[in-house]
């Protein structure tokens, strides 16, 4: 793949391609944490873990604190709702579509049957 | 990132990063197509969106029918679930630490409106 990732969406599902990062996000949504906090579970160098937190970050699904020197990073859930509204508007117009053909099917069976019993009435 | 993508949801993240794999997904999110159909609407070959559709298989999110020649893709919405699930659980353990973050602050807040109440009873 050379394509370029330029658009945001593709920057978040690009982010989250990563199981480092996607373990990052799952300790950040119980709470702030500083980079050395989020580096101690991991087999990685601070400087590993603050490349993974700058991808994090330019996706839109972190920021960090500009407070504190330690600059604790935090979740960003507005770009989780930008995912799952995503990935539910897909959900839906599958199941709907599914429910409309589980309803046509329906319709067809009885126009099926209601045949059926004209045909025996009609005999 | 030289990090082979190896685990399930890794490759779906990545599946969906990019924008042309997205709109095929929303192509058949109305319904089955064939790889003519799906590369119709874009300015690419036939053999480019048969690269983003391998890609999308690989992935677990659209599935090819054996039957027909023409093998149309479909969606397959358990994948999305997959998804909606981690983006959703992280949102709500966002969500519910900052819910109990507001409850304690009301406490704290109805805490000293009660020591100030009793302060001045007691002045």
């Amino acid at each position: 793949m050379t394509t370029a990732v330029t658009d945001e969406l593709s920057l978040t599902f690009a982010a989250l391609a990563d199981p480092t990062r996607r373990a990052i996000l799952t300790r950040l949504s119980s709470g702030e944490a500083t980079v050395g906090q989020l580096a101690a579970p991991f087999a990685l160098t601070q400087q590993a873990i603050s490349k993974h937190i700058k991808v994090l970050e330019h996706a839109g699904l972190i920021s960090r604190s500009q407070a504190a020197q330690t600059r604790p990073c935090r979740l960003e859930p507005a770009r989780f709702d930008t995912v799952a509204e995503w990935i539910g508007r897909h959900r839906q117009a599958w199941h709907e579509r599914y429910d409309r053909l589980d309803r046509h099917l329906a319709a067809l069976a009885d126009a099926d049957l209601m045949a059926g019993a004209e045909a025996e009435e009609e005999t």
